[in-house]
């Protein structure tokens, strides 16, 4: 959807808010790092009132939350290639361009900074978390339905993704394709 | 040892300051968290010059990193049982045991933050893994020399270490027993 589109339709206003308070947070992050800029400091690089962000997201760390969670959606959608192998190929293989990619360190240090971020950043990180756990559980249920048999979320997220974080966390990088395809073929 | 043992042998004056200024850090992290404070704090609290603590770390990143480490070599030493299997078994456990009691976020969310902190704080960090990552090879080379069947360290790494410093980060806990040994079964 491009800046007219948006301005059209009704709620285009409350969309551009949202697109603009994202692209101010994404900024801010790339240059300070996470934890090193205020709700005010956002709504001044976005160009609406300090009240607009509160309203809308409560605090700092919701919306962090939110650009994140956002960002992975967009960026890393769970996908449905009609086996569970194919599946958690391409999805280990999203994630890995994800968090190897711009910016994409950020992304995995959002999900940690949150962690220890007081309780409404354990709050914004366990929801993003439980979103995206939703979402793999539901790939992994339709998986089950076809007759496969799959690990659960947790397996995926101890032998796929907890690899590949700490690896990049670590600075033990590139992922490679076979690196990649060895995850997913001892998990399953 | 204890303090007046430190005190008598010669380079006691050393052993204290170098406890000191740990005890400092520690102390330090727990009350602020990393990130939130500075070398001036940290020699105020230890009582001692700033001087003494950029002669001998050169920067803050290298003491931090210096603390983590001693703590872990202190508390998670590498065990030598005599098989692979039980080595894995109380190393996996000591390590579980570490990041999940007091204060051990703090160890694992300094590894997380010292990458990024900067090209000093990604020297400390690769430097805290590489000891860390050394220590575990030797432990690997000491099964295959008995001619047993060892992964590599980053075997470990992937499918033992990771899984539990991920479940930590995001407040999946706790690891039991039944957990741990799970993930050294899979991987040997």
């Amino acid at each position: 959807m491009n800046e007219g589109q948006r301005a059209r339709r009704p709620g285009g206003r409350s969309a551009r808010v949202t697109a603009e308070v994202h692209q101010a947070v994404t900024d801010l992050i790339s240059e300070r790092g996470y934890g090193n800029f205020t709700v005010g400091e956002v709504a001044a690089r976005a160009g609406v009132a300090d009240s607009s962000i509160y309203r809308r997201w409560g605090n700092l760390e919701t919306l962090l939350s939110d650009v994140a969670l956002t960002r992975l959606n967009a960026r890393s959608p769970m996908p449905d290639t009609g086996s569970l192998d194919g599946d958690l190929r391409t999805y280990a293989a999203n994630v890995a361009r994800e968090i190897t990619g711009p910016d994409g360190l950020a992304v995995v240090r959002l999900a940690v900074a949150l962690s220890g971020n007081g309780q409404q950043g354990l709050q914004a990180g366990d929801d993003l978390r439980a979103e995206r756990m939703r979402q793999l559980q539901s790939m992994l249920d339709r998986a089950r339905e076809r007759g496969e048999n799959a690990p659960d979320a947790l397996g995926v997220l101890d032998h796929i993704l907890a690899p590949m974080y700490i690896r990049v966390l670590f600075g033990i990088v590139p992922l490679t394709p076979d690196y990649i395809d060895g995850l997913v073929d001892r998990l399953l």
